[in-house]
Parts: C-alpha cells; sequence; structure tokens
C-alpha cells in the first residue's frame, strides 16, 4: 500500500499508462495528502483537454454509444480517455468485465484509455472523486476525456459541472417515456441522443421530447437563452449510425462554446465547483474525525441531543457557531 | 407546492397517514427551513422506535425479505414502517410499481407503512434525508422502521449509522462470491441473513462468509471486541423460511443492545452522526448559494483556479480559512 505518489507522476510525464491507471487508483483511495500532492503537480498541465458527459438511465445503451463515440474520435486522429463512472457499482480499476470487452476494440490502440471507477475512500464519493480523475486524464495529455455516468442521484448534475459538453442518451422502449425522466437531465444536455433509434417508438420518444423541450424553453423567459439549443440526434450505436452526425454537433458546439463566450464561463463554473467540492471535502474529514471524547462541545451537543433535550438542527448551528468562530 | 407543514405536523399528531406521507416528500425535497420545522416539531417525540436497516447487493431479495419480516413484527402486534431507499433509482414516493405490488399484502393493515425514497433535492443526498425520514417515522409512532437500502457507495455504512441493528443480506449465485463483496458491508453486519438458501452454493457461501469473519475476528484484536458475533441466518424469504430464527435474533440482539451499554453508545453515536450530517448540508447550502459575482474572495480564487495560476487544494484552503475567520 506504499505507493510512492512522486514515482507514479515522473512515470506519468513520460507518458507511461501504467503510471496513469496506478495514480487513478491512488484518486479513487482518496487519501487526502497524496490527492493534494496529485493536483498540485498535475493543474498547471490541466485544461487543454475537451471533457465530453455522456449520461442517460441504464439500458439507454451508454457505453456502446461511448465506444463508437471514442472510435469516432479516434478516426480524427484525436486520442480519447473513457471515464466510466456507475454509482451502483462497488467494482472499479479494469475488474468489471465489461471494461475488458471493452478494451478489446482498442486493446493494441495506446490513444485510447479506458478506465471505470467507483467511490472507495471518499466520504464525498464519486462527487468528489470524479473531476479529480477527470484533471488527472486531462494532465496525461489526452485530446479528449469522456465521462460516461448513470443519469441517477445527482450523477447527471456532477458530470454536467465537470464536462464542457453534456450528452444526454435515451432509447425507446425502456419501459418509461421521457416523462419519466429526470428533470435534472433534462436541464443539464448539450445535446440529446436518442439511441436505439431502430426501435419502435423512437418517433414517439422523439416528439415527446421536443414538446418538453418547448415548454421548458417557453417558461424559461428570453433571459435564460443560453444561445444554445440542444438538438436531438437519432443513433444506433452498435451499428455507427448517426455518429458522424453526432460527431459534427460536437464540433459546431465547441464553435459555439469559443465564439460565445460560454466556453470561458464554463471554465470558470469548473473552477469554482472544484473549489467548493474540495473545501467540503476538507470538511467532510475534519467532522469525520470529530467524536465524542475529542471534542467536549460535540459530546455536551450528543448527550442532548441523544437526551431528546436538544433536536439536532439546533445542535448542528453550535457546531457550524464554532467552527466559524474557529474553536472546532 | 405551498405547503402547510404545521398543518401536516397538526395531521402526523392525529395519525392520519396521508399527513406522513406528505411530510416525507417535504423531507425528500428538503427545503431547508420546512426540514427544520419538521425536525424541530418531532424530535421530542422519536428515540422510541426500533430502526433495523437491510442491505446488500442488488439481487439478493431484500424487498422480500424485508416483507417477510416486516409480516412477522406484524404478526408480533408491532406497528412496522418500511423505508426503501434506492440509491440508483430516480422514483419516489410510490411511485415504483413495487412499491404498489408490495402494499398489496398489508394493504388493509393501518400498521403497516411502505415507503420508497429516493434524494430529490438535498446537495447530500440520500445520506442526509434517510435519517430525517427514519426521524419522521419514529415520531409517528411506530415500533419497528425497517430500513431497506441497496449496498452501494458508502450507503451500507450510512444504514448502519442510523439503524439499532444492521442486516446484511447475500445470496448464492450471484456471480460473486463473498470476496466480491465489499468490505465496508461484512463491517456493518449485525446479523448475516443468507438469502435464496435453497439455491445451490448456499452451504459454500456460508463457509467462505465464516471464513472471511473469522480471519477479520483474529486481525481485529481483543479490544476491539464487541461483544456480539454476527451470527449467520438462511432464509428463503419468498416462503418464509428462517423467518421465526431471524426474529429471535433481532430478540437477542435487542437485549444485548440493552444489557451491554451499546444501545446507548449507539444512540450517542446516532446522535453525532445526525449532527455532523445536518452541519455539513447546512454547509453545502452555503457554499451552493456562493457563486462568482456574489463572492469577490471566490471569483479572485476561481479565477486564478480557471487560469492554472492557482491549484484547486489552494484555492480551497483560503475559503476554509475565510469561513473560519467568518468572512464567507
Amino acid at each position: 500500500m506504499a505507493v510512492d505518489v512522486g514515482q507514479l507522476l515522473a512515470g506519468l510525464d513520460r507518458g507511461e499508462r501504467r503510471a496513469l491507471a496506478r495514480l487513478l487508483t491512488v484518486v479513487e483511495d482518496g487519501r487526502p495528502e497524496q490527492l493534494r500532492e496529485i493536483v498540485a503537480a498535475t493543474y498547471p498541465r490541466t485544461g487543454r483537454a475537451r471533457v465530453i458527459g455522456v449520461t442517460g438511465s441504464p439500458g439507454v445503451g451508454k457505453s456502446t454509444l461511448t465506444d463508437a463515440i471514442a472510435g469516432a474520435l479516434r478516426a480524427r486522429e484525436r486520442s480519447v480517455a473513457v471515464l466510466a463512472v456507475d454509482p451502483s457499482s462497488p467494482f472499479s480499476g479494469g475488474a468489471l468485465l465489461g471494461d475488458r470487452v471493452r478494451m478489446q476494440g482498442h486493446h493494441a490502440d495506446p490513444d485510447v484509455f479506458i478506465r471505470s471507477m467507483a467511490s472507495r475512500g471518499h466520504l464525498g464519493g464519486l462527487s468528489f472523486a470524479t473531476p479529480q480523475a477527470v484533471l488527472l486524464l486531462d494532465a496525461a495529455g489526452f485530446d479528449d476525456v469522456v465521462v460516461e455516468t448513470v443519469g441517477v442521484g445527482q450523477s447527471e448534475v456532477e458530470v454536467a459541472a465537470t464536462a464542457d459538453i453534456t450528452l444526454v442518451a435515451i432509447a425507446p422502449g425502456m419501459g418509461d417515456s421521457v416523462q419519466a425522466a429526470k428533470a435534472g437531465i433534462l436541464e443539464v444536455a448539450d445535446v440529446f441522443v436518442i439511441n436505439k433509434a431502430d426501435h419502435p417508438g423512437a418517433g414517439k420518444l422523439e416528439s415527446e421530447l421536443r414538446g418538453m423541450l418547448e415548454m421548458g424553453h417557453a417558461t424559461a423567459g428570453e433571459d435564460d437563452e443560453p444561445g444554445w439549443w440542444p438538438p436531438i440526434l437519432r443513433t444506433v450505436a452498435v451499428r455507427g449510425e448517426g455518429i458522424p452526425q453526432l460527431m459534427d454537433e460536437l464540433e459546431r458546439h465547441a464553435s459555439f462554446l469559443a465564439d460565445s463566450g460560454e466556453g470561458d464561463r464554463r471554465v470558470r463554473a469548473r473552477a469554482v465547483h472544484t473549489i467548493r467540492e474540495i473545501a467540503l471535502e476538507q470538511l467532510r474529514l475534519r467532522f469525520a474525525r470529530l467524536d465524542v471524547g475529542d471534542d467536549p462541545l460535540l459530546e455536551a451537543l450528543a448527550s442532548k441531543v441523544a437526551n431528546r433535550d436538544l433536536d439536532p438542527y439546533t445542535a448542528a448551528d453550535e457546531v457550524l457557531a464554532a467552527l466559524e468562530g474557529g474553536e472546532a
């Protein structure tokens, strides 16, 4: 377990994929001092990669879509890292059978790197680990980093906070309509992809989606107009159908980001998001270390709360007041 | 959306199930002031229910096991609330088909209440919402609150922090052995339940589990001896087999908690956990409101981080230093 982070960072500088893989494991394990060392060393080299988020419900074919995108990007001579984030899986680090299967198409290509990730050591879970892993892949020099994540909980909002462009994949025949899709998924989309578009119901799904978008647009008002209207594309990723059109939209969106100033705005928003997540993780660590016995204030408050003499909100107020006074 | 929390709380006092259901929706939606009002009003009445956590990987039959437990508790004249927490599902509030199916067995029984829950409004997600919902069910007067959750991410650690007793369910033929189970699941168990014990491989699974527990016990040392050795039971929940033995173990564990002082220790640990989670949620809310433009410090830091002149860890240090100085 004694990982020499300095040695791994030197390996990363030499372009060693094995060093990158081990650094990602360190990021997953989430030891605060090691993470800080990695980010401090690599951060100046980040900010070059385009980060493409791919999200959607289970079963819409996100993995296949991601693979098709990675292949198309490679055909354009771009190097690609894929980070598959599954909050519902405890497995990671290439342990998934899926990873090995997926690697087969690209295993001889040094400019494709595929990695699945789970939250292991982090109190903050994947919402904290994912942006750090993206920074590392960015620093490793990939032109594109594709972050594929199941749209559950808050994960789709988090991937959007990390990405330059967010693709939301849906599919017909999933037993639920767009109505059942989370509102969050609709809000974060830069591009909608109706995958499995050869299945019955693709047309109906597209009409429903268009209706929902227009309804959202009508209520949003002029001020919220971002200058980008999310296109709806149809793909059959397993056969590569619709992927060239998707590549065109990626290019068009990159131009929009550059020309409109929205790209700079997203870079700053991402900086804010990253700073916040790190600050929260530090607070979580500090709170996790706090325990009855170590901290007389918390001990007193916990006794009162346990005895129902005080409600926990009032107790939390006192903990925060002490923190802000520099006492906790 | 204009919910009159005071009126719902009055309904809760009168034992109205509809008021309880609506209050749980308010907890899910997570508006800070409403939550505070609910907890302040109900907290003095909490601390009476026994909280039973049921966790395990997808597919081990947790829902069936939970239903069997609820039925057995009802047969003992205890009122039961079931809170089904699924971090991988965006659905909640009885919208799940599963809920409706499950309700059928108990729908005429006013002393059974079943509710699924998802994280909706909370920044902190289910780790924050679950303990609050448990408090509400406790205040509603149920003898037992069964919290059923998929063991993914940190969820099993969180359910254990909320529960008086944690049952960890595993099953043979899941394609992975106990080895693949997360270490976290083993650590939180008060009772292991090998469900689907009529399936091939139940004996092998039990031997493996016993081996892992003995290995863990050997390394834990004398000081960590909690006085409770988690039993391993076999059930076929769908036919009710093994449930009487499970009920006996629940009773035996309750006696252990009462006699050993461990029960009091857990009540205090739960108070600490609840205070911490609320304090963290308050900080998350404060950080979420912080944005470039509102806060000159964050604006300056975000610019430096966006330009790669400063790494985000150092920026987070400055945000926290300002918070502790009372400036943020």
